[in-house]
Formats: structure tokens, sequence, C-alpha cells
């Protein structure tokens, strides 16, 4: 195996917080493979390349020589919410269940080495348990701690209603650490206490408690705000190869370089030299090349990939494209903006008429693609390569 | 069946709370038998007489015909308390529950009709109950809720530790009166909060919510603490008869009717009577003698009751009782105190010396004994007639 010191550096890579400090040291001294797991809703899956950095830090333990585990929370996922409060949680059948689980497999597997990613489902260890199984693994927890969870704290005091099961859940999850045996547990930083109850829980049951270990949500495609769909600020790990490879060069250096950390397969060592390199006068247009080639490959194929690229040096006219795009950030005041006066706030244009203009020209384009619609409209976190003419160019985020 | 206004008066007899108003009311007026629940915890039953208030209400019900569940929680008896930090809920085997539960039907059948008790296990619907089911039942009560439940209120405020698994508890208590389809579910005081989760969770199920009644904690026999094992103010229903008797004689008349009202089976029309006579001239010891042969009765049999009333004039000299024994209230602010210090402020004797001395040539008896222990002591809650010589009475209670 690779050495400790090698794989501590990979493994804190990204991460935001890894508990108890020196745990993970302590667990890799063990010399043999981690078990490593995260928790995964069996909700219908469709990621964004947000969701997976906790993926790709899987793939990390998994290179490493790790036995990751993808814990589908089937147990849980056919109750739902059965006080049928949180409309987001309804309960899945298990037919519901086989075809989320394939379509996670389908996606995840673009990361993760199938021959060595075990699938599990906790309704093998939680189906069997009877009521009062679950009586006693729910005395391993109090009222007061599981009110120390942020999310039940605010709705607690806000005279939210909490339902009973709700405590259950994060007990539930937290004995999956305990069937798993596991070394390490993943999970995204709204996760923390789920993680750690874990970790309380494997005590109680003699075990050596998991080292728990978050990841970051990803900034979105404006550098801003956390990528969400309902932002509009994010790339699908299904977009098409084109869009993607666009969306990709429409971020700024600076996430550039955010994003080389926590979504390229690079090694650290790698990327400095990357950085080196553009630091002595390289382009860092052909440095976001190669992070979009790398990205596209991996949800698509090399080929696809490389054509996304030619694509979209051919769509801005055979590398008219300017290497410094002025970057400019516009403001709606929480409502949407028009096209025109979005064109004319970034100085592409002198006046909204002139902006009609230049559109009923065909002269506007978007990240590469002409524009022809003149109600267009767009909201906060949405970011894009505006081009007016052949010369005028603008990397355009809302705020 | 009875008449309802009947039944009504009669039900109400005793009866601390009736919930919701004119909810019993409208159950008798559906002309069929109810279904009237009491739930027992399983642990090893060794009842005093305040106990049976509860067992003479389901009896009540009984005897106007409705159908009465004595209802045994060997479901969570089994399991106890599984986070250990309640030391009075120990798990308990199949064995024990079984034993307990004829403990217990020696003790209620002398009180309730066996051929029209229905015994009931909850471990027959709970135990066939998994992980999932009770989920979803805890779906069906919010923390919030919960928590307002005194106890769990006064510990949460207090920062002491309320394991998750004691909010499962009331919730299966409640369970089990949609399993039984309950009408009415009886319980102490104390229990009032549970009997009331019971009737939402039937209102869940689509079920009539049931009516709670409460039956008040037994004033012992100082007529001031409730009674209670430990402040040694009881009369234990296995206490031999001529005990048994001894205890009930040294109440005060006052107590004398409230025992009357929730002990006795006679009618309130009855009670009445007794109250006139007394009234008109009658010695209220002679009603007393009516109560306590009841009582000793019902827990021995006639016999043994008529013999422990002669054996208890034989004591007191053919009669030499006085029909007003003075009543004194004493106390020995938290402590116990000496049988000399008592005879000397109860004023039956001039001086600890002569107490003392009026021991060693047997003068001294309590409930008609002969003492001759001097290092006796009395604490908080006893009670008793102190007799010094042949003319010298009093009903002494320790405060």
């Amino acid at each position: 195996m690779t050495d400790i010191q090698t794989q501590l550096a990979e493994l804190d890579r990204g991460t935001e917080e890894s508990l108890p400090d020196g745990g993970l040291k302590a667990k890799l001294e063990k010399d043999r493979p981690l078990i490593v797991k995260a928790g995964f809703d069996p909700t219908a899956p469709d990621l964004h390349i947000g969701h997976t950095v906790l993926i790709n830090k899987m793939r990390q333990f998994q290179v490493l020589g790790h036995e990751v585990v993808f814990l589908i929370g089937d147990f849980t996922g056919m109750i739902g919410d059965p006080s049928g409060k949180n409309a987001t949680r309804p309960p899945l059948s298990p037919e519901d269940i086989a075809e989320n689980a394939k379509t996670y497999e389908a996606q995840i597997f673009k990361i993760l080495d199938p021959e060595r990613t075990r699938v599990e489902f906790n309704s093998r260890w939680m189906g069997d348990m009877d009521a009062a199984g679950l009586i006693r693994l729910a005395s391993h927890h109090t009222v007061a701690r599981m009110l120390e969870r942020d999310d039940f704290n605010k709705r607690y005091s806000a005279g939210q209603p909490i339902s009973i099961h709700e405590f259950l859940y994060p007990i539930v999850q937290g004995y999956d650490s305990v069937a798993l045996k596991a070394d390490v547990e993943l999970g995204g930083t709204d996760q923390k206490f789920n993680l750690l109850v874990g970790r309380q829980l494997q005590q109680d049951y003699g075990q050596e408690p998991q080292v728990v270990m978050t990841t970051p949500l990803l900034e979105g495609l404006d550098g801003i705000q956390k990528m969400s769909k309902s932002l509009g600020n994010y790339v699908g790990i299904t977009d098409p190869p084109g869009e993607m490879f666009g969306k990709l060069m429409s971020i700024s250096d600076e996430l550039m370089w955010r994003y080389f950390e926590v979504l390229s397969f690079r090694t650290l060592d790698d990327i400095a030299g990357l950085k080196r390199r553009v630091d002595e006068g390289m382009n860092p247009r052909d440095v976001k090349f190669e992070l979009g080639l790398e990205i596209v490959a991996r949800f698509h194929d090399q080929a696809s990939a490389e054509a996304a690229r030619q694509e979209f040096i051919d769509r801005f006219r055979g590398g008219a494209m300017p290497a410094d795009i002025p970057e400019v950030s516009l403001s709606a005041n929480g409502s949407a903006m028009g096209i025109a006066h979005l064109l004319k706030a970034a100085g592409l244009v002198s006046s909204t008429s002139e902006a009609f203009r230049m559109i009923k020209q065909g002269a506007v384009r978007i990240d590469g693609e002409r524009i022809e619609d003149r109600s267009l409209e767009f909201g906060a976190g949405w970011s894009g390569i505006v081009q007016v003419g052949k010369r005028k160019f603008a990397r355009v985020e809302m705020a």
C-alpha cells in the first residue's frame, strides 16, 4: 500500500473536516484495507458534479487500496416520511429502489471501479430488526443530544413540529456503521451530526469508532453560490458533452483551481505543475481546456471530450475568443434581468435598442451559441461568456 | 343494562378526571358493552389497597356489564430500560412475566370477576411489529408534544438525560388502545398524558378516540401523604387479616368516608345511609368495623374478617377502647421518633423515664399489640392507636 504520509495528503485534499484529530492516521496505520462507508438516499438520483466531490473522495480511498461501501438507505427510503409532512420523502416501492439503484450505479461507476465497489442496502440488516430491537437501539441516544442537531434545534426553537420517527433515522444511519464495521464514514458537511451518531453507536457496541470525514458543498459556476439545480449554476453529470464543456469554460480562473482540487483525478503534484506553467505565462484558458477534457471524458468518453473542445473552439471562430475576457458581475436585485439590459449593463452595447438590433442581426452569442430569443432572462447564479460581434466578450455573472 | 344516569353516577364516584367532557355519556349511549382498558406493568406486583382504587373502577364497569381488559405490558416489560439507567426497570424474561401475571391474577381476581375479565398481553400485537412498523407508528407524535409530559419536561429542563426509547413507550401504550379498539382507558392521574396519546393515535388510525378516566392516588393511613410502601402508611392486600383490620381501624373518621367512597363496593345510597346513622348518634367506630370487615373479607374471606374484628375487640379488652380517641399529630422533623419520646409527646406519659417504665411493665400497646422493644422508632407517615395502661389512648399520626 501507498505510504501513510502520501495517503494522508491525498485524502486530506478538499476535505472539510476529519474527526477526530489524528484518527485517520491511526486507522491507516492498521495497514489493512479500511472499510469506507458513504450512505445515499435511494431517491431518484440526478447528480451534478457538486455531488461527485464525495464520490471522488471514495475513489481516492479505492485507488489507495481501501474497501469502499456505497450504501443505499433503502430501508428508510421504503418508509419515507410516514407523517406525510415532508413531500420530498415519499415512500418508495422495492421497484423504485431497484430502478434508482441502477441509475445510481450507472452514474457512480463513471468514477468508482465497479469491480472494487461494494454496493450495500441497509434493509439487509434493518429489514430483519423487530420493534423491540429498534427500541433497544433507540436507547443508545438521548433526546437532548438529538435536539443539538442544527436543523432539529432550529425547528424545535421555531415551534415547528418534529415527528418522533425523525429521531430514529439518524440512529438507523448510525447503526449502519455498526453493521458494516465501518472504519471511515464519508458525508457532506450537513451530515456531520449523523456521522457522529455512528461513532457513538459503534462505541456502545464495542467497536472502535469510525473516522468521520466531511466533504464541502461545491461552489457553482458563478463561484459564489453553492452549486444547485434550482440556481442554475450547475453541471449535470448527464449533461451532453458540448454543454458540459461550455459550462466549465465559463468559470473564472480562480474557481478553475478549486475545481482541479476537488474534481480532478490528477495528483496534487500534477496540479502544482500546471500552476507553475500558468505563472510562467501559459494561457489559463488552455489549462481550463484540460479540466474540461478530463471531466467530459469521465462522464462521456475521450473522443466526445475532444469533439466538445473542438466544437467550442470552432464556435468561437477558430480561437477568436481572447485569452483575457473581462469579468462582469451584475445584479438584478433578486429578480431576473432581460437579455437587452444584460448586454447594456455588461458594456457590450450602448443601448437596449442596439442590443435588440444586434440580436436581430444574429451577432449575439452566449457560450458560443447564437441567441435569437429577445425575451431571454437571467437570474441570480447564472454565468456565461457573452459575445457581441466578433470582438466584444464578457464573462458575466449574475449575483 | 343499567340506565345511563345511574351508570354515570357510579362511574364518576372517586374519579379524578374523565375526558373529554360528556365523552363517557356519549360512549354509554351506544348501548353496547364498552371495551374498558387498563394497562399494568408486568413488574412483580405487590399491591396495596391504594392500587385497588383503579381495579375497583374496572369492577364498576364490569358490574355494569362492560368488557374489562386487564392489559399486561409484557412487550415493553421484556425490553425494560435498555439504557440501563433506570434500575427499577430491569428486562424481564418470559418466565418472569408469566410468574408475575399469575401473581397479578391472584390479586386482581379478589376484585374482578375472572370469568368476565379479558387478560391481554401487548406482545400479541407488538411482538409481530417490525422496526419499520414502529418507525411509522412513531411518526404519529411529535417531539414537542412528548416533551410537554410533566416528567420529561422536568428532566429536559434540568439537563437530565432522556433516552429516545423513552419516547417510544407512551406511543406503544397508545397503540395498545388502537389494537384493542378501546372505548375507555383507565389509569392513575400520573398516566393522564399517556392515556391522551392513545386518544390521538386512535384518531389517526380512524377510530373514535377513547374516553380517558383517571383515578386518584389514595391517601395513606395518616390521611395526609399518599399511600406508599416506603412511607409505611399502607395496607398491603396480602397483609394478614388481623394486621389489615387493625390498620384500617387506625384511620380517622374523615378518612373512613373517603375510603368508603373509593374502596367499598357498597352503593352510594348505602354509604349515604351510614352517614345519616352516624349523624343520628351511631358510633363511627362501628361503621369503621363495617369497612374493615368488607376489605378483609375481600382479600381473605368472611370468616377471617369476623375473626379479625373479634381479635381486635379482645385485644382492646372487651371494648375498653373509648369511642372518641384524641387525635395527635406529631412531627419528628424529617427523622424518626423513638417510642419514649412519642409517648411523652402524645401526652400519654409525663416523662421518657415513665415511658420506659410503662414499656417494661407491659402497659404500652400499639394497635392493640403489646410493645416490648424500647428502641422502636416511628417515621413520617406512620399512624396508629397508642395505648398506655387501660385508659389512656391516642390516635397518633407522624407528619
